[in-house]
């Protein structure tokens, strides 16, 4: 027997209810404040993601070659797909864009609990406008979105890559690769900082002739953690190191500030300058989002500034703010905080709440309840149909089991008389209508409320 | 500079709109008549689809392997993806089943206008109950949908495929491969009908001893094609060959007038004993819809009754029913259609209503309008805030550009005043207001009535 490739999934009728219900939550969000959905195609040309990553993600990817011998890749992330297309397509458009995707996405690893080879990530880019106002109108997106698909227990942590980089720079550290380390200094401090490695700290600080007071200074703001009073001891930090600008930290500031008015009420909103993603490509206000229930890293979103349009030879006027949302571990969130509340339905909207009404002909030529069913499906009830000729309690227990709310037994007497029960499922309760879409429709109706 | 893959597309903005439209249009009517949407993974075995339709399939397939030399493909089509999640998730489920499906498919050929490699198909299978009700069920689905769609002009053509073969089984040709012919008389028979090669007809029943008036009057069958009325002429050319079944003529009688129920009043319905599809699989009612104004075959929709379960290890009981439409060629005929009536919207709903309202600051700190903006789509107002500090006619200018229906400019006297000028951008009239949310909800719906 042919089975489902590894590290793939299937989703029946109730689990793409809650998965649709969740992407049309989360595009209403976007579309309220002014994004709209793109989509680019689920393979692309290999190139694409070792331009932005190095071929070192090679090993990750669904790679494989066309017949014509073109070297493709199943994507392993939306951005650059967007960015690539804003190249092809959208570059006279007037500016900013702002761009909603969803998709799904592959990665080749072990398959882990939660963690699939196909994957699904909803995401956003704003293009074509740069500074804390625009950062923040990302970020308060981020954050409205987790609120209104009604996630209770979640915190945003919100950093800027330029305030410890700005510093180093400023104390005199090069940002030019050194040969013998193969990075530049910069980085090998920020990678020392992250790890927290003192002592790999104070020698390249020793090394390259800087005070090892300063070192002691980016330790502090690299521990720093907390709310918006986390910005004063900052500024004192980074006032303390002759040399260094403020900018970045002033623009986290406005942002940060910003952000409290978009999107008012955060569960938690922590201040952290070590939010740094790894990822060189980040030049300003970087941001994630963790929910402790899931446990682990717990990660659930992430995103930030960047500047990437140079790789499509588009020049980089504006750096992009964007954020990466992963769907399937929202859902997974989701669900966990709905089975520890006790409630059946984990995405708010994931039930339809129209009547579903089971007709059964019993014992009778189905044909004549045909145009009837065909009435109220164009009247917008939503309508199944008895096809395998059931008895009545079989038939009853049949319409319960494909979740009907209701259902309308049709046999001769009721051909006859020109009446029927309306049947409520879960009530028992009965409503006797003429056998008629008007009147059908108010039972249906009356029963549901 | 990266490149698109040959033969995919990108989806802009106003093209998703559309395609989002199409696609929720689609799924309502689906819903209504029962059918609940599932999804299956972009990558499937690849011995699902050589199981399916033989290993001549590969050469059209992108297939690969992955890293663990598994043989995978980029799948070519959804109805064995959607059998082998049943075979393995859902066959102890209530039956019949009523199932949905939307998503890419994949096609390895030479690049032609209107034929991508990457395309879209929309679909349905009813699975576990058989007959001419359940047949009707989605033949009528087919049907409503491309009403409720609004396409105008399209036919449907209905046949049934047991109508000509139990035909020539009763007639005594062999159902049993011919060992020189490499396939069944039976078969030969049904391809030399398709073809109208009527020497070739006459050389086979020959060469089974079968009356050559017999020949004759299958050729008349095979030409039959009009409404209902052309049951009664196949009627009689069937009686009039002894030993043969009105068995499936009567069965696609009691689809025709059961579909008749379900979806009255179509553009145009044609009997047509020869819509075969030259697939194997199929085994009851068949049937295809086409579009004149897309020119050539015009094809954009076929289905029938099929087994395909054995393939996956479960017992072929019911047949299934199912159909197959081809999303971009609906779209590109309801585009074709809207072009024709000089309309701007192809599909019903592609338009957002609400009002979408751009807030412009100037010469002021944007911070004193943010809560507003949060505010307003938390009320589920669209809201663009405009990020690049334009002047006044340029603002003005990039919110027409964006597509707002409203733009709100917040200078230092709106904010001393707290009233401000909504303006209705296509018509220029302007609205004040105060400069809160209620105030401007207000005159935002006077504004778009």
């Amino acid at each position: 027997m042919v089975q489902r490739p590894r590290g793939t999934r299937d989703f029946t009728p109730a689990a793409m209810k809650r998965r649709m219900a969740l992407e049309r939550r989360l595009e209403d969000v976007a579309t309220r404040h002014g994004f709209a959905r793109v989509q680019t195609p689920v393979f692309e040309s290999l190139e694409l993601f070792t331009a932005k990553s190095g071929p070192g993600v090679i090993k990750q990817l669904y790679a494989f070659q066309d017949k014509g011998e073109r070297e493709l890749t199943l994507r392993p992330e939306l951005t650059a797909p967007v960015m690539r297309m804003i190249a092809e397509e959208m570059r006279n458009e007037t500016k900013p864009l702002r761009l909603s995707y969803y998709g799904q996405c592959y990665r080749y690893e072990e398959f882990k609990t939660g963690r699939y080879r196909e994957f699904f990530q909803y995401g956003v880019e704003l293009i074509g406008a740069t500074g804390p106002l625009a950062e923040a109108e990302v970020i308060a997106l981020a954050m409205n979105m987790l609120s209104e698909v009604h996630l209770l227990d979640w915190e945003i942590r919100i950093g800027h890559v330029g305030v410890l980089k700005d510093a180093l720079l400023g104390l005199g550290l090069s940002g030019e690769v050194d040969p013998v380390a193969g990075e530049p200094p910069v980085a090998s401090a920020m990678r020392l900082l992250d790890k927290g490695d003192s002592d790999g700290l104070d020698a390249l600080f020793a090394a390259h002739g800087l005070e090892a007071a300063h070192a002691a200074s980016l330790r502090a703001l690299a521990a720093l953690e907390g709310g918006m009073e986390t910005l004063a001891p900052a500024r004192e930090l980074l006032a303390g190191m002759e040399g260094v600008s403020l900018e970045a930290l002033d623009e986290l500031e406005t942002t940060l500030l910003a952000v409290q008015k978009l999107a008012p009420r955060p569960p938690k909103l922590v201040v952290d300058l070590t939010v740094a993603r790894g990822l060189d490509y980040y030049t300003g206000t970087v941001f994630e989002v963790k929910v402790p229930a899931l446990g682990g890293e717990g990660q659930v979103l992430g995103g930030g500034s960047y500047k990437l349009l140079h790789l499509f030879g588009l020049p980089d006027l504006d750096p992009c703010c964007g954020f990466g949302l992963g769907f399937d571990r929202v859902l997974l969130a989701l669900e966990a905080q709905a089975k520890e509340l006790g409630r059946t339905e984990a995405v708010v909207g994931e039930t339809d709440r129209r009547p579903f009404l089971a007709v059964i002909p019993f014992n009778v030529d189905a044909m004549a309840v045909l145009p009837l069913v065909a009435d109220l499906r164009r009247a917008g009830v939503r309508v199944e149909l008895e096809l395998r000729g059931r008895k009545i309690g079989k038939a009853l227990g049949w319409a319960d089991g494909v979740g009907c709310t209701h259902a309308m037994v049709v046999g001769p007497n009721e051909l006859h008389d020109k009446k029927a029960n309306i049947k409520h499922l879960s009530s028992g309760e009965q409503t006797e209508v003429g056998l008629n879409t008007d009147d059908v429709l108010e039972g249906l109706m009356a029963s549901s409320q």
